[in-house]
């Protein structure tokens, strides 16, 4: 199994365990989600700013207006993270203090590369979107050379990476275990609910078979 | 409805019509989460680190071990920014450029206070708890001299502060609504499935009425 190098930014110190370094996780935590939390200085102050991305291979991509703050920021290749996180459950104890939560996350560390290829450009752009909802790409208007020139696409390498995942039940000290106190695990999931088509609709086609059971 | 006053780094600047500073609006996106992204600055490198809050009046709460890097950085008097953030739907155009996602986020920007007043610290503690589950503190152990002192506590005042949210369906070219391609939203929901009692339980009671309908 292919492992990441942690560095002494990225290894988990403080609960070992909960640590992971291996591409399997890492790629599987990010694949499942779609918004990740981009941090960033200006002038000394910290940014956390929650935008889309997408990941082909060893690379993420970010992306936006061209006019973004935190995309023209980042151009300049300046440290960013890029965290990722999923919340998969409460963790309820007998005592208020061994409350926890259960999560997968992954924090990237390194510095952004500016995509002005316009093929690689293009193909960021079909990961997003195929990153998003698998199949989408071929239904939908492809960007134009304009659209192209709007947007902003980022190339962040993964390397300096690792996961952090908790899972399981409360972990109670042990004389709690004969309080009267209910304890387990509250599951939480993201659902899709019935798609809403555009009022606006003219010429909308039946509704495409990967709307129709999307999960994460 | 009272205002929080936008700085030049909170207010929303490209997409104007999505900043909102209302105090309402803020609350309730806060109210409405209870996982944050918290970034912060060790040696230039911006690091993002998920973690719980709870928020009273205008304190948001941060809490964790007391050996963590975080808290332990944070308690410094550094610059910081918490951001929260709910993802509501994919918004699906008919031209890839126009696809979107409705979110309702909050950025946060200021320096947290080490809280060590002893009543201080256990009101919020049970901000904690009572923000993820209402009616679980009075049921759980509280916490003993030891468990605070083990447990570093966060003061954040919501005052720098905006949120930016997006509703609705898509906004696409006119001359792309002809083209047959589904549009709309895909609402994105967060649920409870059933309580997974302890396994390692003893004399726990029934479930309580709080993890019977549980929803955010």
């Amino acid at each position: 199994m292919s492992q990441f190098q942690p560095t002494e930014r990225t290894r988990v110190k403080r609960l070992p365990k909960r640590g992971h370094y291996d591409e399997e996780t890492v790629f599987q935590i990010l694949d499942s989600g779609f918004v990740c939390h981009v941090g960033f200085n200006v002038d000394g102050q910290p940014f956390v700013i929650p935008t889309n991305y997408g990941r082909k291979g060893d690379t993420l991509y970010l992306h936006g207006s061209a006019a973004s703050r935190m995309l023209k920021t980042l151009s300049g290749g300046v440290p960013v993270c890029v965290t990722v996180t999923h919340v998969d459950g409460l963790v309820l104890a007998r005592s208020a203090f061994h409350h926890s939560v259960n999560y997968r996350s992954v924090v990237i560390l390194g510095t952004a590369r500016l995509v002005d290829d316009r093929a690689e450009k293009m193909e960021a752009l079909r990961t997003f979107t195929e990153h998003v909802m698998k199949g989408r790409w071929d239904d939908v208007r492809q960007p134009t050379d304009q659209e192209l020139k709007a947007t902003t696409v980022l190339a962040l390498p993964l390397s300096e990476i690792s996961a952090k995942v908790r899972t399981g039940g409360p972990l109670d000290d042990e004389a709690d275990y004969a309080l009267p106190v209910w304890a387990g695990v509250l599951p939480l999931e993201i659902i899709a609910r019935s798609p809403e088509p555009d009022p606006l609709r003219k010429n909308d086609p039946p509704l495409p078979g990967y709307l129709k059971n999307y999960s994460r």
